[in-house]
């Protein structure tokens, strides 16, 4: 079923940028470049991209050293309540200082014939800042506070925050909450602000800017804060040109009252324009010419449609990674039940941006292989000269649909949409002695195709019909995944050819900053990526999984639609037990 | 919570048994043995015992070569279908072979001064054999016929037969219904014959006996066949001196009508009598004297509570190892909803004796460690000089309750009581990115006393009150796991103090058998071992888990009764495709 087209950016340059329309003054046959940076969950990734065709010529990683704190804060032996999830600022700025120089070297280019460098980041990920932007946990009287952290996207720990924003706004008739599916998520600005306010107020009074880490990281690069058009919308519940009023504000609680134009207001830019210009402590971490377009922030997913060259309405773009981002652009606004939000100009200027997404995809599937597989399985993967996902693949990939018996919910890490609860957690239903890791595996595999089917109906019936799936991220390399994702919906489904897709499409936008191309569109026609594989659903597997759909229908509604709140009662004995059991040390 | 008491059979011998009691001529001032044999899933165990106090002298193993046969024949590559179990006859003469002689090496006394021989067998696992108890797979025209084998108790591929058995019964009204709980399993007699019938009339046809494996061992040691009371009732549908009629029978299929006359039908020995005497065969396999007395064959369950000291009403033992079975003693006839079965003289002659079980326990635990239980586990393990399951209840005993945050159902084997139904499978609801395997081996701990005070609330509500538990088999030595079921159930729970619960039984019934003791009361009283420890409920960890209890109660219903059939749909939809598969296997 699938259809390799050869791999991009091998080709001869076509259309390639003039100079003059660079407006940056270099000398017309030189190459150009830009340099697109993605910000990940775990890590950064530098790729290095010439401007005329999208040519990724040279790539550099760097893992942040922290990673995802959930534990305890560095250097303390306090444990964190459940459900939070942290990160140390600093090792973003370790992605400017190693993974973009890297990238430079591995495309062996002069690091002077770069034109402008684009960012993209995991969202909504907040920090906490002085007024010069200086992270709160960076000065020494809040290192121990673990409101001075950065605040992780998958951070769920406001949840009773959002469940009061969420009443409220639905009492108040809030003209904007249908923008956002009818529900406002833990992982946004608001919910997770308003925590920082009710539990730790000094840390709090202490902050000058709620910042988004796509923004923070531009202010990093250029000494400017300008909040993104992007993230200002989807995560800040800006619609319309204005933000929730202090009225709402002070009835979520009075010292909320200012939040907004205290905290969070400021200037806002629009996708593909330039932010500002590289500084000079910027130019030294990256060994980047100082004076060099830096593109306003953006988010990993929603930069990626045009580095997949699908901005065209109906075509939903996929970012499959440790979460699954949902985007598509339409022409009229809908409201879609349970969708992340819609966002005029949040993915291209003069379309409106459809958001939904999964908050647990490759995170379930990364969590399964390290706490699910026994150790005969990782050897029998070495000996093969495999990677675990690689051996439970194969051996899933030879089975018929439905012969593993087991029906599985993919909520380990809560529910984006459609409904929208961090509270869910997952569920496998079927298991027998004779159960098998891969069979677990590829119920996992399933259930996530599963949960992109339930967004793609819900879009279907509100008017946005989605017409094929183009998915990038990390998770486009497993072709037994892909072909599950195209018989579950029915739709085709292409994948990305770039090997970075995120990363292509902030370079895309740093060329549009630096002026080398009109706007994005048409820097994504010539820069976008063909697709890699196409994957047309097998009719006799669609039948196979309608029946199965029908059974995570059943189960979906039943857990998550208040048939039985088994999981939120679950989630609230965890969490009086864990307190419990910290009251008792700390009583010891 | 654990009250250590002195080991049994360590203190000098009270109540010993006199040479004229015994009735066997041996002189009165010598030591006389007994030795029971128990012949579990995997292996059988044989174990020395004196007749006048019941100390364990010695004991041997014998694990069966080809253990349960799930996928194929020994030397076949044809597979079998889903939900087979099957073993080899000759596994267990292997026992009567090596593990007794090896037992009687190990007590280091002379084997002419054993005066009997005891046996329990698993039930219901049956064989199918020729006039002189031949079993049919060692025919050489049967070799390469599945239905020629052992039918293991927890073959459950008979469900739709059992399903009809019930349907029938239910409509004619049968008086026998009610005895077992309303429902006849499919592990059953009746059910996995009418399998046989079905699937294999040549088989069938060449079958003169279907013989219980407990009744097949005591054949195979004295050449005479006698059907002991306590299968006859619980697995053969022997009640009030009577079978079920033709005309039931002929309903079920005209084929079947002469099922019981012609397949089933035989002399009915009770508990504690003798079968036979060992004859000559035997007598050099095992190296002990020719024309001992033989024990009526016996069922490992119920052969426990005399071990056990626990013959009264009230006191529910429990035998828990791959399964559980719970037997207690009732001086009326009652029905409980769900239960296996309530047989006249089932336990003891003169009571009735109730049955309940739950089809997966530690099957379940040992699935678990063997396909869900990473590397680094096992390494931890290992480097603690700890076996896993030692290691993972270690980590399991730190938590709080309701701290993993799981709620599971321990229908991985299906469900015996109080649901009678092997289609149903497990399930675990509430996994997150946090879940650790100590975490779901501990839900699993505890679905497996949800499942045990499900059924203890049958009994209560059907005026068959338990007032406590005696537990035995291998699953004894968790202590986390005892104190779980204690507070999950309310009940104080004691352990039984031998080693080898089911065999010292089946030494007492031998003792009776030899004449040694009157009866199994008797027996019981002088040979029953005393409790080694005993776990009173902690009222705060009681509190906790009716909570919990709560929840897998509405999962249980919801799954379980109907609610929601998506488990046996998706049985069904396994099996298609597991039979789709091996037809284009065949073709290939």
């Amino acid at each position: 079923m699938q259809t390799p087209s050869s791999p991009h950016g091998t080709a001869a340059a076509a259309g390639a940028v003039s100079a003059g329309a660079s407006g940056q003054g270099h000398a017309g046959t030189k190459a150009k470049y830009t340099i697109g940076v993605d910000f990940g969950t775990l890590s950064g990734r530098a790729v290095v991209v010439r401007a005329s065709d999208g040519a990724e010529l040279g790539s550099g990683v760097y893992e942040y050293p922290h990673a995802v704190i959930t534990d305890r804060l560095p250097d303390s032996s306090e444990r964190l309540p459940a459900d939070w999830a942290l990160q140390v600022p600093d090792d973003y700025r370790g992605v400017l200082r190693q993974a973009v120089p890297a990238a430079v070297k591995d495309a062996g280019i002069d690091p002077q014939d770069v034109i402008g460098i684009g960012t993209d980041f995991t969202a909504c990920t907040m920090v906490p800042t002085t007024s010069d932007g200086a992270p709160l946990n960076e000065l020494e009287q809040f290192a121990n506070r673990p409101h001075a952290y950065v605040k992780l996207w998958r951070h769920h720990a406001a949840q009773p925050q959002a469940d009061r924003i969420n009443q409220l706004a639905a009492e108040r008739g809030e003209f904007w909450l249908p923008r956002y599916g009818g529900l406002i998520s833990s992982e946004w600005e608001f919910a997770k602000g308003l925590q920082l306010l009710e539990e730790d107020p000094e840390t709090y009074a202490a902050m000058d800017h709620w910042v988004e880490a796509a923004d923070w990281i531009v202010w990093q690069l250029t000494g400017e804060y300008v909040r993104n058009a992007c993230t200002a919308g989807y995560k800040g519940i800006y619609q319309d040109g204005q933000y929730p009023g202090e009225e709402f504000l002070s009835a979520l609680n009075p010292e909320f009252k200012d939040f907004v134009t205290a905290k969070v207001e400021h200037r806002i830019g629009q996708l593909g324009a330039a932010a500002g210009r590289l500084n000079a402590e910027a130019a030294a971490w990256t060994g980047l010419a100082e004076g060099i377009a830096v593109a306003v922030g953006n988010v990993d997913a929603h930069v990626t449609a045009p580095a997949a060259r699908a901005v065209e309405t109906g075509q939903m773009v996929a970012i499959m990674g440790t979460s699954t981002c949902h985007v598509m652009n339409g022409e009229e606004l809908a409201e879609v039940p349970g969708m992340c939000g819609v966002v005029d100009g949040g993915i291209l200027a003069g379309r409106w941006g459809y958001e939904a997404g999964q908050s647990g995809v490759g995170d379930i599937f990364g969590w399964f292989v390290n706490n699910c597989v026994p150790p005969a399985y990782y050897e029998a993967a070495a000996s093969r000269g495999l990677g675990i996902h690689e051996y439970l693949t194969e051996l899933a990939a030879g089975q018929r649909i439905g012969e593993h018996g087991l029906i599985a919910l993919d909520w380990h890490s809560g529910n984006r949409s459609v409904l929208v609860d961090h509270e869910l957690s997952g569920v496998v239903v079927g298991q027998t002695l004779a159960t098998r890791p891969e069979d677990i595996y590829r119920a996992l595999l399933e259930a996530t195709a599963f949960g992109t089917r339930t967004i793609v109906e819900a879009f279907n019936s509100s008017s946005v019909p989605v017409r094929e799936l183009v998915v990038a991220g990390g998770l486009l390399k497993n072709p037994l995944l892909m072909q599950i994702y195209a018989d579950v919906t029915g739709l085709r489904l292409s994948t990305v050819g770039s090997e970075q897709g995120p990363a292509l499409g902030s370079a895309i936008h740093a060329a549009v900053a630096a002026g080398a191309y009109d706007d994005v569109h048409a820097a994504a026609e010539s820069m976008g990526s063909d697709p890699a594989d196409v994957y047309d659903p097998i009719p006799e597997n669609q039948a196979a999984y309608d029946e199965l759909y029908g059974e995570y229908t059943a189960l979906h509604d039943y857990f998550g639609r208040g048939t039985n709140d088994v999981m939120h009662r679950l989630k609230a004995i965890q969490r009086s037990a864990i307190d419990a059991g910290l009251t008792e040390g700390s009583e010891a």
